[in-house]
């Protein structure tokens, strides 16, 4: 494919790398390197010998070798000059990582149209300006100025700010994410959203595709690129402009418009996009969609150790779901476990206070829960105590004969939680650390159901 | 005061204390032995002779000391019984754990009144039943089932529930925010939200109280002692409500209604009360309110290395706050810093990009922007970097020369952000891990500016 050489490169010039650590032209380099990959780095400066061990050309034009992708991280003057040295070298991508194009005004604008003139004219698709650059776990691939090694996983994120596109990695280390392809969008002068979305789409290693945007121009050519994506695979989108007072910033960081919020969010509901508000909701969101399949129905059964969680739970679910009965077999089943006169109201949502308090007993309601032929899917609440351990293994091996969904709470993000956290998460079962974050997990699977339901439907 | 006894005992008997680790009645002992407290611990139970070194007496009335609060670790029948044997020994104030009262139907209603009829019978002020208990990290006293020690702060806590309490305790802990008190209202058969309210208001270690709850039989008794807090101290309100489906599990769960909403709603506004839609929402507000003073005005500075978070942060805040234009002497101090033809705009919110990577930079430019004079409070963001250190002091030498709210976000909650988090947060600067952390600590200080100005002019 036409991107392959952005993201799967056998061999990378850096031009413009730098041997100062505070350097962007530094950090690219350093990036690709400590990222581990695997394929031929060539940095590029004319008064440098060597950096981090790698010899330096003094041009790209004397690399003896193929060029596969190149980086310019020159300044905004100097990287359209460059062009035409990449295309006499023939590399078959650009990432342009400066800003000062059209986001500053008019010199900028003048200068980001002899840019794209320029890759246009030797049909070299080009990443940015003014971006961070782009991360490929699948290929051990980072190539931006921010030297990380990520959870390997497969949720890929396009981003139109590097910034934010960093919370939301940050966010999904944080979560226990994993991430299969990033891409900062930046100016989208060449390259955009829907280009990178097309190919996310068809990618094997991307499941589910994040997105942060502020606007495009393209706004057809994008809702168009989403109409066929959704159906392969779920779309979250964060966008923002419901307030006024980003339009010029927004115009000063990018270049482009936020555009008619409502235009886009109706769209989206029209294409079946799933939307977020937040970092942590497209973070919380994908990383359900990541683990789990879409529901079979929209009846979902609450279990948990106390009460007043599953309430907030469901206060904020609204009308989103059903919170059926539970057949009469579920009732007798926990109603013997906990003998005569419990000090609690058997219902759904399921609050065994006590009763769950030990792995063993949590397990025992859990799976009664779980099988319950009128359940859909289970959320379950347990909260970190002292005296008793959380009921990890208990809760892998009951979802191991289930296929329903199953989503965790366990409210705390701290060393005790976390390698829970991941334990679930390996066995598909996406943990939250707080009830509303099991709320945006929910909502995410309960609208993948509605949306294939509607595609099945059409 | 009346509630001291609950709050501050010097003598403390836990009737129903158990050697099982896995019985409430072992770790209501547990936890105030294990959260440090100095005075007299007497554990009650009929068969057993020592449990965790301590002497167990067969009946509280054979203990030889003056008892200032029995907490109640037995089950619902026998709970109203002991009662009476509490009176004659002298106790000032009771807790009671178990649920099983009205929460459950008419027999435990006719429970819950005998409960009630007893103590008051008796004039002692009773807590529950069906509470978790009560927290005082400024005695060292953790009288609840769930053992832990608590960073200590001036953040205190109403919960009716114990599952979201302790989820606002862990959300606390994972937010280096210091708690109080806490307190679980539980049924709030005697002492109520207003009870419980009134005395923190009074509180001087208190500072920021902080609600969850379901609902209240008494509300214009809650109402009341609301707007007699808020002139005192901030209150910050996380009811549930808006869906109907809460009704019913909440009635069973603490015996009360969750009324109706745009009631509560309306009166928060009125009264002064700063809402939060969730556990998340309540501690970052709260956690700005224990840290910061209100700004003078509304108007806000916004400062970063990456434009998109910002941008975020614009669109979430809405009209909330004014961003005001910078004055001439803080555009020509950024510029001449920044050099001919910087790659940006130059502007509120100011993105500065590389030129802020360097701690020394990034403290250049937030106290050029934290010294315009037009404005209230800022926000900054910076992002981690593995190539260069997060500028914590820096930050911390620039607010100390100002008196302006000052919030800033990392966002990440990994190992390297945490103990930067801790620092700021020591020397009085609220560190938030998402932009949209950071929008609820900013509305919160903008929220208060408001009420503070209103409370002047009525």
């Amino acid at each position: 494919m036409r991107l392959n050489p952005l993201f799967y490169p056998e061999s990378v010039a850096v031009i413009g790398a730098s041997n100062t650590p505070d350097k962007v032209g530094f950090n690219c380099l350093e990036s690709i390197v400590y990222g581990g990959f695997r394929g031929k780095i060539y940095p590029v400066h004319p008064r440098y010998d060597e950096i981090l061990g790698l010899d330096v050309y003094p041009d790209i034009i004397e690399i003896d070798d193929d060029i596969d992708l190149a980086i310019i991280a020159l300044n905004q003057y100097s990287t359209a000059e460059i062009v035409d040295s990449c295309a006499e070298k023939g590399v078959r991508a650009i990432i342009s990582i400066a800003g000062g194009f059209r986001e500053v005004g008019e010199e900028g604008r003048e200068l980001e149209k002899k840019l794209v003139e320029r890759a246009r004219a030797h049909g070299i698709p080009l990443l940015g300006p003014n971006t961070l650059g782009i991360i490929n776990t699948d290929h051990d691939f980072y190539a931006t100025f921010y030297p990380m090694r990520l959870k390997k996983g497969n949720i890929s994120v396009i981003s139109q700010s590097g910034g934010v596109g960093l919370s939301i990695i940050y966010k999904m280390m944080d979560e226990g994410a994993g991430i299969n392809k990033w891409v900062g969008v930046g100016n989208r002068a060449i390259l955009d959203f829907s280009d990178i979305l097309r190919y996310l789409a068809r990618d094997d290693g991307t499941d589910v595709i994040a997105i942060f945007m502020e606007g495009t121009e393209r706004v057809r050519d994008f809702l168009n690129a989403v109409r066929e994506a959704v159906p392969r695979k779920p779309v979250v989108v964060y966008k923002i402009g419901r307030s006024k007072k980003v339009e010029f910033p927004a115009l000063t960081h990018t270049g482009s418009s936020v555009g008619d919020q409502r235009t886009y969010e109706g769209a989206f509901r029209q294409y079946g996009v799933i939307q977020a508000g937040s970092v942590r909701e497209l973070v919380a969101k994908s990383k359900a969609l990541a683990l789990c399949q879409a529901p079979e129905g929209r009846r979902l059964a609450i279990f948990t150790i106390s009460a007043g969680p599953s309430l907030t739970v469901l206060d904020a679910l609204g009308n989103l779901c059903e919170i059926p009965e539970f057949s009469q077999s579920t009732l007798e089943r926990i109603r013997e476990r906990m003998g005569d006169n419990p000090p609690l109201v058997i219902k759904n949502p399921l609050d065994v206070a006590a009763f769950g308090f030990l792995p063993d007993d949590f397990k025992f309601f859990l799976s009664a829960v779980l099988s319950d032929p009128g359940v859909d899917m289970v959320l379950a609440i347990t909260i970190q105590h002292k005296n008793w351990r959380f009921p990890t293994p208990e809760i892998i091996e009951v979802a191991r004969s289930h296929s329903k969904p199953l989503i965790i709470c366990y409210p705390a993000e701290n060393d005790v939680v976390k390698p829970e956290m991941e334990r679930l998460q390996m066995n598909g079962i996406p943990c939250y650390s707080t009830p509303e974050d099991s709320v945006w997990g929910l909502s995410a699977l309960l609208e993948l159901e509605r949306i294939r339901k509607r595609m099945d439907k059409s």
